[in-house]
């Protein structure tokens, strides 16, 4: 049976729009905060493979969903580079203290991704469970995302340290960022290669540099990485947070589909990229009763292309949010046309 | 004698571009720490207009700036209707809690705004120390901004509370933000009457709307507000937080100039609004060594439009920002040609 999802990301004619929610394995949902109480913390949860495998199935029993996301975190794969985050369960998480330019440029590329093993293996686990036309998402941080929370040891509002280091030292951040890049192309590839049928980056916070330092710097690193897919035929997504002025700059990378936020307009975003889209609901806008949900979902879906529209929102949903808003978005993407 | 930048806010023909610093009155500066320091907190220092007037001279005695701008807070004001935050030494603004439904709907615009006599009174004692040719600058924020943090009750990473109500209940916060907007466009009003030449409002969180809806709720209220000055003839500018996104929504309103951060482009803001542009270098940039950021701030100039142009940072200038850098970027600008 073929993939609405897969399809989609192919720019191929599909019944209607595929739709999945970006963190849809996540704190909404009563079930999920069940099982994130029995698995004692967060990185528990990720890293045993049973766990992680019915955190990443329990969205898909609630709602008809047409793609399912590996949970985990995109912070996780760093270990195998020698960096590890503590994940508390109170705030963010964090680095024993932030990366100094000395201790990112001793950072090397990992010699295996055996550490990740309990990724595959959760992989592996939920393509056995799910509906074959149900598509199997794997994924991982872009490189600038990913400087941001090793510059900054954590969470920033600002992001001021990855910013200074581009302007500051612009040269050995680009270093960072390459090998970031070759890294996680690798660890994408590990994915595919324990079921990930589609692979999504996410540069989530693309949308702190200028247009200018984003094509110097972040750019060239999402090359390497999405070359190193190029063999597996796979499609890429590339989410780009906050990012309506960086289109032209990833217009020419070799990404099939651009994941754009409630800022960007979707028209815009495939007119600029030749791209896919997928998004973009505001996660804000399911705090609304059910009818307006309906209707501004469809008013996203009305801005949406034709061809080539995956219907997400623009950002991970909120713990907040209510059932009934999820169902009312899943719903009106599903009566297209 | 003529000041640069009135004319430029204008867009008529200047000798070079005008430039200044937003929050050039600021930690950055040893001589503002200790006056910080002198002043027990920071509500005394914005409340006592020797003090307030001092801290507004400061930058102008070591830069040679075209403009000052009145030390305040954009959330003093709203003590005049009778929400009063408190500004602890460490952490933001606060709200003993943030306003509900019900507190909002009592606001009531203020009689008379006796209470910012201090700030009417900074603005008298700069002006008279001030050269001629120095513009003086009001400000207020923008009724958007104001409602994300009346509604959160302090900073917010994602003001989810606002935007939340911006799709859960947009009729009554449109009153909200039309209530602000009017007694903003008051407040500016009593702020030219002693002495600002131009008011600026800052629409800090603006980018966290979707297009639509700022042009639903943010637009009428920023309209209010600028109706308010119409009849004084000062140029109005207004700051747009990541408003790349947001140009078209604001062509129409009466304001002279946009003032844009360091992610929308100065030529594309020109040429969508038809308006006068500020902007728009990132603070994080002042972080590189003097020639970077000389070699920054020329390609910043060198996208600028020629007329109707105001040389700034595209947010406020941050506290670790070394004194040489500041120095480096305003001499960039007046070499120009």
């Amino acid at each position: 049976m073929t993939s609405r999802f897969l399809a989609a990301c192919r720019k191929e004619q599909v019944d209607r729009p595929p739709v999945w929610i970006m963190r849809q394995a996540g704190r909404y949902l009563p079930e999920y905060r069940a099982l994130r109480e029995r698995a004692g913390n967060f990185l528990a949860l990720c890293t045993t493979p049973e766990l992680a495998a019915e955190a990443t199935l329990q969205p898909l029993r609630r709602f008809p969903l047409d793609a399912a996301i590996v949970f985990s975190d995109i912070l996780l794969p760093l270990s195998a580079l020698g960096v590890a985050f503590s994940f508390p369960d109170n705030g963010g998480p964090k680095l024993a203290s932030p990366l100094s330019r000395d201790s990112w440029q001793a950072l090397a590329p990992p010699a295996s991704w055996e550490a990740m093993e309990p990724v595959a293996e959760a992989l592996r686990l939920v393509r056995q469970e799910l509906a074959p036309e149900v598509a199997l998402i794997g994924f991982c941080g872009a490189p600038w995302t990913l400087a941001c929370y090793l510059l900054s040891g954590g969470h920033d509002a600002d992001w001021s340290r990855a910013r200074q280091a581009a302007y500051r030292e612009g040269e050995a951040l680009l270093e960072l960022l390459l090998l970031l890049g070759r890294a996680m192309g690798d660890y994408l590839a590990f994915q595919v290669a324990a079921g990930a049928q589609a692979v999504q980056v996410f540069d989530s916070w693309a949308g702190v540099l200028p247009a200018e330092l984003y094509r110097e710097l972040a750019v060239p690193a999402l090359a390497a990485l999405a070359s190193c897919l190029e063999p597996l035929g796979v499609p890429r997504i590339l989410y780009l947070g906050q990012g309506s002025h960086l289109l032209a700059e990833v217009a020419e990378l070799p990404f099939e589909v651009v994941s754009v936020d409630w800022r960007t307009s979707l028209a815009e975003a495939a007119a600029i990229t030749g791209k896919a889209v997928q998004g973009n609901l505001d996660p804000a806008a399911l705090a609304a009763d059910p009818p307006t949900v309906r209707q501004r979902t469809k008013r996203m879906l009305a801005q949406a292309p034709p061809r080539g529209y995956i219907a997400n929102l623009g950002h991970g949903i909120w713990p907040d949010t209510p059932l009934e808003a999820v169902e009312a978005f899943v719903a009106a993407v599903q009566e297209v046309p």
